[in-house]
């Protein structure tokens, strides 16, 4: 297909895929002649890729670049899922954060096989770190689980990715699982908040709507 | 104590205390002449606890004084969660969402109560769509992991919120909780990502330093 049709299969601005195209966030077509080139299918799911990435994902087009670069290269999956983490990740200084932090995080996590500088292992020393500054200190019995939910959530992952064929696809489900999972998450998270609270503290005001979600 | 020492004892420069106050972030001391005021240990507290929200939790300043005014209501809890949930949730209008992808996520939730315009509902669909678009389709099998692990979080938030003396503790675990818990378990999950990853693709290159946690 032409750039014009490429662009109405993933309604996407023409001007948007040239700026994906020279950011090297998408591969160039088949020149056709000197100004025109053919797009296929995998160009479709490359651009549908990278809108995910940077529109529901919320990464820089730098972050995108790397983990697209990470999916197209021949990185061992372990790798891959570095990359995709540090990717949606702010790079923390292992120094800067509170050795008793880190400490409670190694504890949360006895038995794990994790790297010192794992970016998931500093951002959760950092949040322990604002629960103890806060006077939020007696937190072990809730957070551990957390851990063992976490535990669960990645076993689910991986499982996925053994499940997916073929190199790319394991890697793009690596990818994508990392960058939207979060979100997924957190979004199920609230739901299930409210219908424990809901069981909890039944009705405190019949106003308020809480109704068991109706599927439509 | 005086300003100069609330903000020895925060970290907290003068003249942010002075932002919080006049952005009714925190309350003002008790007036002991015309320009001067004395603070206490809640003051201490409130401070860390606005610092949380956002430096830590990345909340603007509008969304930190509803999580802030929500603390200090008389708002019953199930409101009170609703109100946190909607300051770090972006709002979305479900009429913008696929009815697919809300079907979609009201199968992970069956049996579950929760209001249609819930803002973790609604986030999980547009989670959802994302990952249609891109062609992963066939997905339940992966996300059912999710809700369950989703459910033994809220859980534990909820019997951490009971287990808090007073409306305010209260008030204020549900906040806290709802805001810096998604950082919290999006940094274990990683840290659980590798160590499954670990054990089930073993060290495929022998300088990737994958090693046990060591507690420093």
């Amino acid at each position: 297909m032409r750039i014009a049709q490429l662009s109405a299969a993933t309604q996407t601005p023409v001007a948007t895929i040239k700026f994906y195209l020279r950011e090297h966030l998408l591969p160039g077509g088949e020149r056709t002649s000197p100004n025109q080139a053919r797009y296929d299918a995998a160009h479709v799911r490359r651009i549908r890729l990278v809108r995910g990435l940077i529109d529901v994902g919320g990464l820089s087009v730098a972050a995108a670049r790397r983990v697209i670069e990470a999916i197209d290269s021949e990185l061992p999956l372990p790798e891959t899922f570095d990359v995709a983490q540090r990717s949606v990740s702010d790079q923390l200084d292992p120094a800067a954060i509170d050795a008793g932090a880190l400490a409670a995080v190694d504890t949360l996590m006895a038995g794990w096989h994790v790297s010192a500088n794992n970016p998931g292992r500093l951002a959760a020393a950092g949040v322990l770190e604002t629960f103890d500054e806060i006077g939020h200190v007696n937190h072990h019995g809730w957070f551990a689980r957390y851990a063992a939910a976490a535990l669960l959530v990645a076993e689910a992952d991986l499982d996925e990715v053994d499940a997916r064929p073929g190199r790319e696809a394991k890697a793009e489900t690596v990818v994508i699982g990392t960058v939207l999972g979060d979100a997924l998450f957190s979004g199920l998270r609230r739901a299930a908040q409210e219908h424990i609270s809901s069981l909890r503290y039944p009705n405190p005001n019949p106003n308020h709507d809480i109704t068991e979600t109706t599927k439509e």
